[in-house]
C-alpha cells in the first residue's frame, strides 16, 4: 500500500454516509474536529517515540498519517501538492538543505 | 516523488555528517528532539488547517511528513510497517471501519 | 508569586515596546504565533513528563503557563474567568465530577 | 479560586478511589495518559484561540490548567516550584527578559 492508495481510500470513504464510515463522519463534523485528531495523534506518536514503545509508534504513526490525509481531503488539497513540496525541499544538496533549514528554524 | 523516495532520501541524509545535513544533525540530537519537531509541525499544520491557510497547510503538512519519517528512521522502523498497518485498517469495509474506530476512540 | 501576579506582569510587558519585551513582541506577531508557542511548550512538557525529566518538567510547565497567559491576554480574557470555570467544575463532589467528566470525554 | 486551591482539590481527588474520581482514575492510568491529556487540551486551546472562539478558549484553558496540575501531581512536583521558576524569569527587566528569551528560542 502507498500513500496514494490511502488518499484514494479516504476519498471513497468520504463519499459514504457518515453513518457507515468513520472517515465520512469525521469530515462531516468539520475541519476543527479533523485537525484536532491530527494534534491528538501527533501527541500519542511523540509519547510512543520518546518512551521507546515501538509497537505503539507504528500504530500512532499510522493514525497520524491517516488523519493528516483526512485534513488534506477536508481542505481539498491533493497529496501530490505535498509531495511536490517535499521533492523541491529534499532534492537539494546536503549543504543547501542545511542552509535552508537553518534559516527556517 | 513518493513517501518511499522520501524515506530513502532521509536515510541518505542520516548517513551524512551532522555538519552537512539538517537531517543528520537532528538525528544526532536524539529522539526527544526529533519527536519534539513532530509535535511542533503538527501544531503548525493544525493552525493552518483551522484558519483556512491553504499555502501554509501544504508547507506544514510537508514538514510534518518529513519529521515523522525522521522519527521513524531514528527508531529504526521501516515505513513499510506503517503502510502495512494502514492497509490492514483501511482495507476493511466501511461498517467494519466504523466499528473498529468506535472501539478505538 | 501567584498566577494573578503573572497575569499582571504579562499585562505590564504587553504594554511595553516590542523591541524591549519578548512578551510585547510575541503579542505583536499575532494570535497564531502566541497559540503556536502554547502548542510547542505543551509538547515539551509532555516529553519531560513521560521521560521522567523532573527539572525539564518544572521549566516547561512554567513556559506553558506563561504562554497560556499570553494567549489569554491576546484574547482579552481575564484569568478570573478561567478560575471561575475551574471553580465551578472542581467544586462538585467526586461522584458528580466523575459523571461530568465521563460525559465530556 | 486560586491555582493553589486547584492544586489542593486535585490532591484530595487523587487520594480518592479511581471509581469515584476522574482525577484518581486518570492518575491510576499512569503518567503517559496524564501527559496525553495535556497534549490534547493544548491542541483544543490552540484551535479555540486561533479561530477566535472565546467561550471555547475559556473552557479549554481551564482543562489545560487542570490537566497540567494533574501531571505535576503525578510527578510529585509542588506548584510552588513552577511559580518560583516563573518568578525568577519574569522578575527580570524587560531588556533582560528579551535577551534571555532570545537565547532560549
Amino acid at each position: 500500500m502507498t500513500l496514494d492508495d490511502l488518499e484514494q481510500r479516504i476519498a471513497q470513504r468520504a463519499a459514504a454516509s457518515p453513518d457507515e464510515s468513520y472517515t465520512a463522519k469525521l469530515i462531516s463534523r468539520g475541519m476543527e474536529k479533523c485537525a484536532q485528531k491530527v494534534g491528538e495523534e501527533a501527541t500519542e506518536a511523540v509519547i510512543a517515540a520518546v518512551t521507546g514503545n515501538r509497537a505503539e509508534l507504528v500504530k500512532e504513526s499510522a493514525d497520524l498519517l491517516y488523519h493528516l490525509l483526512v485534513v488534506l481531503k477536508a481542505a481539498d488539497i491533493p497529496l501530490g501538492e505535498i509531495m511536490a513540496e517535499l521533492d523541491q525541499r529534499t532534492g537539494q544538496s546536503g549543504l543547501a538543505e542545511k542552509a535552508a533549514r537553518k534559516e527556517q528554524n
